[in-house]
């Protein structure tokens, strides 16, 4: 199985293709494919953002967005997308996708990693679940975080 | 009832000391005043942070985040703190707070705004969902957004 790597500049193109694929899939606007490569090469260099790839050419990706924690002088790493092509799926890709990411958000010295997934998405959790994710706000594990949001 | 403003440099030890009291009520760590004033300090003049208050002294506060959306070139807004003094509640001024957090999000550009919330939290979810936020994924209204963590 490859193992996932970090994606340079020259990766970009490919990235964005599969980004697109992904938004194709769950019927999600999408901006050009070029347009979008270009956009993450912002990301990249501004350095809030990271890029994870699985194979060559990538057939996953996982995207990171850093941001310095409200409570301490560390950062706080967003797993914001994660991707795998249907063909390549139930193959471990998320599960070394996802092991890559904490080695990276460690290796920035995160504090947190942090995801949001559809309940009904039985897979991501269980990939979350794997990896010692965790949903519940509580100790009684009766309250579980809900993320809301709103277009502006 | 207040209007609720942007804060100021000068506002930074009041906010710290309602954020500390917010941890402080809910049982989570937090740390020195002093520290998390001069940290805000750093968040705000960092340009990704904005401090939101209610009341003079202030008895509310609402801390924003920005970051780049992946998908467009405007700002995406995190709603990642909101707090009312106990003796201070159910007198509007998380509703108020919320408008002018909306406003402040317009302003910059937003395309988003978002928040965590615990399922257990009916207040807070009343607020969100009385302000137009949805936490649905689906056009069902089956599958809710779950947030996930774990600490590194």
């Amino acid at each position: 199985m490859s193992t996932p790597y970090l994606a340079t500049a020259a990766d970009l193109p490919a990235t964005a293709a599969l980004l697109v694929a992904f938004n194709t899939e769950y019927d999600d606007p999408a901006p050009a494919p070029e347009w979008l490569a270009n956009h993450l090469a912002k990301l990249v260099a501004a350095g809030d953002t990271e890029v994870v790839l699985v194979g060559h050419p990538p057939v996953g990706v996982a995207v990171l967005r850093y941001a310095t924690s409200i409570w301490s002088d560390t950062p706080e790493c967003l797993l914001a997308e994660l991707y795998v092509t249907p063909d390549r799926r139930g193959q471990g890709l998320g599960r070394a996708l996802m092991q890559q990411v904490e080695r990276l958000a460690r290796a920035r010295g995160s504090s947190l990693l942090q995801v949001v997934t559809g309940e009904s998405d039985v897979a991501a959790w269980h990939l979350y679940q794997s990896q010692g994710m965790d949903c519940y706000e509580d100790h009684a594990r009766t309250s579980r975080s809900i993320y809301y949001e709103k277009e502006l």
